[in-house]
């Protein structure tokens, strides 16, 4: 009988639970014993680690966050931590890991298992999806939905009121969010950290558009671009005429009941992981992309920054 | 053949559209012709208003926000611009308006029909539900719904992670939104501008809980406390030793899907209005309290600022 | 040290989770020790009871159904297994009850407490908001809303369609959820028990309607009409000439995120359920009336059948 | 100028309006005239068609349903109502036409070109997801999730009163959305069409499991299998000896704000479709597969009845 471990790190994201609810029920039907860690790597670290049962995971799989919590871990970057981690693995007969997180975490893996040979397997979450190499990663979908409703529920307001709304989610350096929301909402602009922009572009079609009758402006910015939210806020009540407000969607875009795609997703990437790691696999990152699911090296997937798909993008242009 | 109009002043709520919806088809079944009255007194002045049918509220009764547009007046504060208004709705043989809207745009309605004789019924419809002599406002609910709804997500990320959360809520000077979000969400603390509060009273007891095993804590705070959100934020890091982050809800607050409840007081709210202005009601605010719907002067909503339920404030003190 | 129990008796509701939570909180703070009892008056029966803490009530707050489980009892309908309830209290120490449950629940701890002495508060729970003597039972305003997300729903496709839907909701034999809907969701017709009718009434109209534009119809029925659905949808294609679709709501009406309403009126009625027990009550309902709580005898609320409030009938009365 | 019309044939499904959107301003940036024909091709018959633009498809993106509805057409069959159609389009400049719908739909407008020359393009739209050639058609991910929430709603309520729900989802002949239901909501027991089953297999594993403590079970049927949901829900009451009840979740599961995904899908589909019009595709329907997008024949696309992934069909045998 084989200990197989899973565990989450960096920023938690719905979809996480779904996982480990499969995570228990797939490692039993293939004969292995499945382990919890705690907190990330500090759960490594501290064995705060234990065998996980289907009671374990009753009643999860519609709740965001993750039942086993997720933490960052300085103390997973000095060797004499790794050291203990691989001797509380050790000790529990573990030599396998799943772990859900970003590329950071991936990273901080690949050190250990180069220095410990545990073998794992990483896959991709966060809501960034900001991650080189895999077109989705968990949690992504219910990010979304989550958005949706949120831009949807302020177009309201707007509408009835006159008002330009700058509307800002999270993606970090990744505008992947934003550009979707865009499309998907209708909104009337969009910047990301990505592409370029020039808001003097905007100024003269927003003007003729408030004489043709608009009422309203949904601007949808993701957080990394250059100026604060406020400053295009800013520039809708002195350059455009017209009121403005700041929408921070925040946190409220990390949590809640993961969609039925984040759950599929779940199910499948947490039954690739295992079986690649029953096939041997030492180090791996499973991606999805066109091609369809696909392992990749820890390399390929945090040497360089992802790069949003051509085809999305050139949606963007549009004036 | 009577005719009455409607108009939305101030910011807008759901439960706006059912009660235009409710409007028309009441005002019909009385015998009177329904007018929309757009953008709030704005329209009254620029004479922007048109006789309603149902066609014009089919497939409103679900959506937020108000279809006649709502706004604040300055022009209407200036007795030329009411002169104006009145010629508008005499010249279109309207004598009765009904007002969607807070206590400032019902003490604007009040010098209006001291000058031009027009009768007027107001219905409170604020998510700030600080309207005095009411218990409920037009919207309260369905903003309530959606604040649980944050709080819910926010809660699956502050518990896997082992943070502080500090919701910023709506309400200006009224804390009810914040009050009812905490008895209902089961936060940890409440902070609102009627009650004084020193956070040292929660120092103690907080470590102990964190002691104990407490991963997080959930505190909502009303917009209107002596200080900003992210003052509160910063004690939970620096005093309470717990990572924390502000999350200010916003405008998502006041849109979205009508709620049940909201729907059925938009109806009922309607229907009081109309037959309180057949019945002769000159001007007054239908209201809602613990005796049921009642008429109350203008004087009596506007005089003073609201105060919470002691009851409800009783439920505050926890430690 | 006083000790007070919780049980959930009959159909479970949306709503008994935040009273559990509450229930738990709210005896603690009064010096009282908490009990759970499981699965109803089986649980009596079987001494299936454990002492509550806050943990068992964490996480639970945006959970529909019950932690404690509910049932119906044939069991305790026969004084033998009462007298072991009695015994397995006893034994506990437990001497004040609080029910959550329906009018049958009700008469069942009358008899009990006639025998038996244990003092106890019922606190009416039933999406039916079938009970006599409160115009609100825990649980209801959440399944409102669940029914309005699926009206709002199935509109979408009537009107895309050309087709009449008749959506049946639950009630047994209250037309309250029906009626309540139908008032909210704008639908064209609405059947309750508790008024006869006669289609005919309907027909002349309807087809007026078709020949000016009307593209759907939405009926809402409550389950407890003398026809059944089927039976309507096929007089909208026979007499009225409209393809036709049942919808039963069915089982998705009773459970979800409890909705703000709920969990504070949950919030509210243990607080006083609690208050009544410890002020002396010895038996009595916690009813919610236009004057605000008051306790009612069990003989009040299970003598006779409830009685939709006329006002909310007058509105019925359209054509 | 080139003039593009769009329709929407047999059932409805959500997404259909955020296609509709995006059709008509993308036909504008392309040099286009967009038209809609309304009600199917009852609308090419009766000439019910209108040019659009902006303001038609203004504030519908968050509509489930069809503006333009849709309808199945008898008289399409005849090839003197096609004559008229091919007219009508004449009329107008209409040479290319765009149709959202299933494969019954894409066999009438094979049937059409061959004889008009009127070149066209499919989208797959359906939630039954039964269309030969493709992965996804339009709709379905917001169906699935309309399905997942009823599914946590009764999950609820059945663990709350020891119950076997039996969950009846659509799909016809295919068992698609029943299948991808039960991976993504954990539940007992599934049962679709493409594979046939015998109750008697999880006889001893339920009663098992009951012994072990479980207190409900979740079986999700598709409509199509060879008994009907009230006979499982029978096996269930009389050899697994628990209560049970069916829930049929009907037409719901059509409508409903669209989801983030089918609103991005429905950008892409309508993208490719005009693209390909413009390209000069005869008869096409533009395909979603693991390749990508892809344009099909109608051949290839109505040849055959649709295949489960084997994959996913592969997850359905865990006993």
């Amino acid at each position: 009988m084989k200990n197989i471990a899973i565990l989450c790190s960096g920023g938690d994201v719905s979809g996480m639970n779904p996982a480990l609810k499969h995570f228990v029920e797939y490692s039993i039907q293939k004969g292995l014993t499945p382990y919890f860690v705690y907190n990330g790597y500090e759960g490594l670290i501290d064995d705060d680690m234990k065998e996980a049962s289907y009671s374990d995971v009753s009643g999860i799989i519609n709740r965001g966050g993750t039942k086993i919590g997720s933490a960052r871990s300085q103390r997973f970057r000095e060797k004499k931590y790794r050291d203990i981690a691989k001797q509380n693995l050790d000790a529990r007969g573990i030599d396998m890991l799943v772990a859900m997180g970003g590329d950071g975490s991936f990273k901080a893996l690949d050190i250990f298992y180069k220095e410990s040979g545990v073998r794992f397997c990483g896959i991709p979450a966060t809501i960034d999806n900001d991650i080189n190499g895999t077109d989705y990663s968990l949690g992504v979908d219910t990010a979304l939905n989550i958005i949706k409703v949120s831009i949807d529920a302020i177009r309201d307001t707007a509408s009835s009121f006159r008002r330009a709304f700058v509307i800002e989610t999270m993606g970090r350096d990744c505008g992947y969010l934003a550009l979707i929301s865009h499309l998907t909402s209708g909104s009337e602009l969009c910047l990301i950290p990505e592409v370029d922009y020039d808001l003097k572009k905007y100024e003269q079609e927003f003007k003729k558009q408030i004489k043709n009758g608009r009422r309203y402006f949904i601007a949808i910015v993701s957080e990394g671009i250059k100026q604060d939210s406020s400053e295009i806020s800013e520039w809708f009540e002195s350059v455009i005429g017209m009121e403005s407000r700041v929408s921070i969607l925040g946190h409220i875009q990390r949590g809640g009941n993961p969609s039925t795609y984040d759950r599929l997703m779940a199910y499948k990437l947490v039954n690739k992981a295992i079986d690649g790691l029953l096939d041997g696999n030492q180090m791996s990152v499973i991606c999805y992309t066109k091609s369809g699911f696909e392992f990749k090296t820890i390399e390929e997937v945090t040497s360089k920054k992802k790069e949003l798909d051509p085809e999305l993008l050139s949606y963007l242009e549009r004036f």
